[in-house]
């Protein structure tokens, strides 16, 4: 009587237990996922995530999750070991889901994603925003010609304060870091390739000039199919979190505005006036966190095909590493160009 | 070749040079009157004014006015006088205009229509409101059916600040100053009458408390079609003039916000703000009093009937009348009784 | 070694299987709090409620939950069973969470009180909306001085359509069923008192007419305090759950608009849009549901007073028979006459 | 007695009386000036609009405007003859009102500003939108350091729809037409010089990619100071009317929306809606066109400066020809470049 089984929950190993990782534990409990193991090397943070998410296996070796009697393993680690976990997972056999960005390097991430292709194995990556209820909702308006033929796009994407200058320093800088989840969002709307990337940029705070690094950015990219996109960062948006798209088509236009905690005004005699948007990404990226590992259950359970593959991956890592050769060489510069060096 | 004449502008007398007979004066210019002769009994009011506006006869005297040469009368004389001096005009064979209200007393309000409609003129009352754009947009999606049958209506109507107390001794209460013109709207925007009413009130300026008027109000309206509104009033919303209406019906709402002098919103550490809305009436209605006069000078001029007449200034004054004496007897009060009185 | 030992979790059992009780029973499952029971006498509800939240007794009589070893209990059964659920519950010793209303008899719901004050233990009363965001941010702004001293409150309510007819019919009326939400945040906002009420209402469905109910209100409240407060109500607001308020006070006002799936903006040829508000309480709540459950389970296990008491709910029903008097007598109605009846 | 006398008021001769003549024609009676006459070679333009508003003479030569007994001259003829008409009135002292742009060829406009400066007359140039409202406000908000240093400026500015393809053919191409208002915009608001240049556009259109021009661009420049600015341009939002401006700062940011006709929205069970912006220019800035006449009769009777000189004239116009480069030649164009060619 095989229909009286009841649905097998997915059986998870977490890599990393960090912040992303913690929220991963914390969404994948929601979603009725069994974390059978959790490792990660520093001190006792293994041992004390585990505790927190009543996970009854720890270690600090990943080679302990790769060996475990799990079905997917979750891969938290420092971007450095991303690859080397991903093509370690896939000799396992097990379904991958693993943090942005998969490395800096073209080459090595390709070699990571034959690794996954070769076990036939399913591998998604931790594009989040794609699964924000705002970003989903553009999408739907693009998919369902509310706006019609689009012809420009614009993402701004902001930080409410730049991240610790050590953080800085091994970051891969903004469009490796930062831009690269706008790069993904991108191509995600537009569901196209882009040609050529132009950026233009800045240093406001002299710590991170200091570094090398940019904390003020507008990146033009020209996709084949004739859109033109528009991306806005920076490190420093005092109010808070700034994640908004607005797109143009040939039938209108549709945007988005930041998530309050509130809808709450306040009139006084001095202005009219809300509380501030939604602070940083684990306020608003929450319910988006809880979505992906939703999703990613879904497609190690069944036969759905993965939503952001291997591939996303590549490609976000191509614009960001076009966006800085173009910066460096103040020049357009085609995608192709940095395609031929991998 | 009549034809080929164009057409004679509207020549007005002025009676009142106060601040809203200079905001008349203002918009009648811009639509093409010419006032003619402006009267005001009050030092070299009639003069000054006369000079500012380019108007070229000036009187102490308001039957100056009504002896002129002159196609019709404004009158922005105090309300004492608004009855005696609409008898007079209409015996002059002028069309008339007159600020709200005409009277405090519904026997003279209805003698005073009884001259006019005697001398065949016309007049029109000043319930400027009905021609301010976000207004006349709510009574559209009311006549277009955008949200079916109309089942409650809210009318927010607040002053920034109290009047002198000097001015609120004279006002005739609340409900006669004030409400007066949200009982117009409300009329306005059901298109029927009203049969009974209900009023919870309080002063929460001693001053106006001891002068025996009230500064805080809620008005119930229940209408012969079912229609229940209420009308908020105060005369102390610090962040600016407070003027919304909201209808609920069979098939979805229609509100309006406040008018703000820009659209522009600043984000900052502390608060995401705009600017307070337009302060006080002359500054929320100023294109509502141009439009007023336009369709005084429409109707002047051409059969179009009187879009506010005699009849909706004595039907606000019976409401307010009655609000009165559901204040006073607190139990709801029926507009006939109001009526059988006069 | 106490020190070692983790926090009990709060052990609670489940009183009624349907759609509230489901709502709980997922919020509990979120705080920490482990159901040990769960009893429904309908058909197989207690067993499939059991499975779906993985509750490991069920049964169909409520004794059973009583008498378990248990914490507290939940009581979602229906409203006639409110009070006798509470007695018997106090009786045994259990902490208490039910839902609104406690009963429509005022005596009935004190001897319930008695009870619950005799044995000592902690009732809580399910008046979800004092958890949400939106209504915790403007008592905050009251509390905290924002708006300076409060004169006017205004409560809008409305459901996107009526619930069958064959609920209207013992529900209790609107007043018991549906404001009586409204009254007790009336009251947590203002921190005061009623002393008087008056409501208009009408009947816009002839099913709810037919079973002499109505579907639009608006009820005012004087409060001992001078507060004045409109609550507006309608079985139907097809644009969905419309659940606002708005407050002036000496310094400003604060209020809060319906909460939005996403913050979407699609500009086309015909209009600038956005799609509709959270549906109905399930959408909108749901966050208020887990904070209710978490304040409970913190009431429960420490010395923290209950936020929402029996009083609370006593208070809220008088407010709802004076409504029910004030509209059959067409007057206002001191809350102290029903007091007295009771 | 020479204080006695009122102040004269501004005599002044209209060239062109085509949509913007009328337009000036209407605001500068609005602010008291007085047109004496009015040229225009086209038919019987002159004399008809010499009709409409009340201008006493008229005729078919521009030579008449600059032999009148006038104190200043509005320009409003085809660009190709403005700097012709602007070295003419020079020439006979009349102070300058001239539309935008002076000329496409910066030699052009360098000559005619000469002869301005020459001749001690006032050039005021028709970039009408500093005088907008929303934009004055912004530019105050960086003004009064409300958000602190500007890093990055965004402008949006989109028409509704393409003007006729005859126009686009001699209109000097997107930059010079409709980005010029958006390169003074720039320059005005971050008060400070553009370095460089980078443009990327596309046809959507096909009449208007097959005479040559496109109708989608962004251009990004770099500012001297380190702002960097993106301008989002589109000849068709079919929604209407899209003129936005955001600048971040190191303390905020500050951005507009568009301006609707009222403030109402009808929320339905399809969506929750407002009106469109307003459609175009003569709708969107109409005020700011009264507020630019009033600016220049002020400053051609006063000492006071001009706001907006010739030389804003010939910057604007040095970014569009730095932007057309851009496009021509798919990389980044220093502004000086351009200014050396002259």
């Amino acid at each position: 009587m095989p229909n009286s089984d009841p649905i097998k929950p997915l059986r998870v190993g977490l890599i990393g237990g960090g912040r992303i990782g913690k929220v991963h534990a914390q969404s994948l409990k929601r979603v009725g996922a069994v974390i059978e193991i959790i490792a990660d090397p520093v001190g006792d943070v293994a041992e004390t995530v585990a505790g927190e998410y009543g996970i009854s296996k720890w270690s600090k070796n990943a080679s302990d999750v790769f060996c475990a009697d799990i079905d997917a393993v979750i891969i938290c680690s420092p971007t450095a070991l991303h690859a080397e976990h991903i093509v370690e997972a896939a000799k396992h056999k097990k379904h991958i889901f693993c943090e942005k960005p998969i490395d800096f390097s073209v080459a090595v991430v390709n070699n990571a994603i034959k690794a996954v292709d070769d076990a036939g194995v399913k591998l998604m990556i931790g594009f989040n925003r794609r699964f924000d209820a705002n970003f989903a909702r553009i999408k739907q308006a693009i998919n369902r010609d509310e706006i019609g033929k689009v012809s420009m796009l614009r993402i701004t994407s902001r930080d409410p304060s730049p991240p610790p200058i050590e953080y800085v320093k091994v970051s891969g800088g903004l469009f490796c870091d930062m831009t690269i989840h706008d790069f993904d969002m991108a191509r995600f709307l537009i569901g196209g390739e882009v040609e050529e990337v132009y950026a233009m940029a800045q240093s406001n705070d002299p710590n991170i000039e200091a570094v090398g690094d940019i904390d003020t950015a507008i990146v033009l990219l020209k996709f084949h199919n004739g859109v033109i996109c528009n991306i806005e960062n920076s490190r420093k948006a005092v109010f808070g979190y700034d994640q908004r798209v607005e797109a143009l088509g040939s039938k209108g236009s549709v945007n988005c505005g930041n998530i309050h905690p509130n809808q709450v005004v306040v009139s006084t005699q001095e202005s009219v006036r809300r509380d501030l948007p939604l602070y940083f990404f684990l306020e608003r990226y929450m319910d988006a966190y809880v979505k992906e590992m939703e999703e990613f259950v879904r497609v190690c359970t069944t036969d759905a095909p993965v939503p952001v593959g291997g591939d996303a991956g590549r490609e976000a890592l191509l614009l960001a590493l076009a966006a800085n050769r173009s910066l460096a060489e103040n020049r357009p510069v085609k995608v192709e160009e940095l395609r031929k060096l991998a």
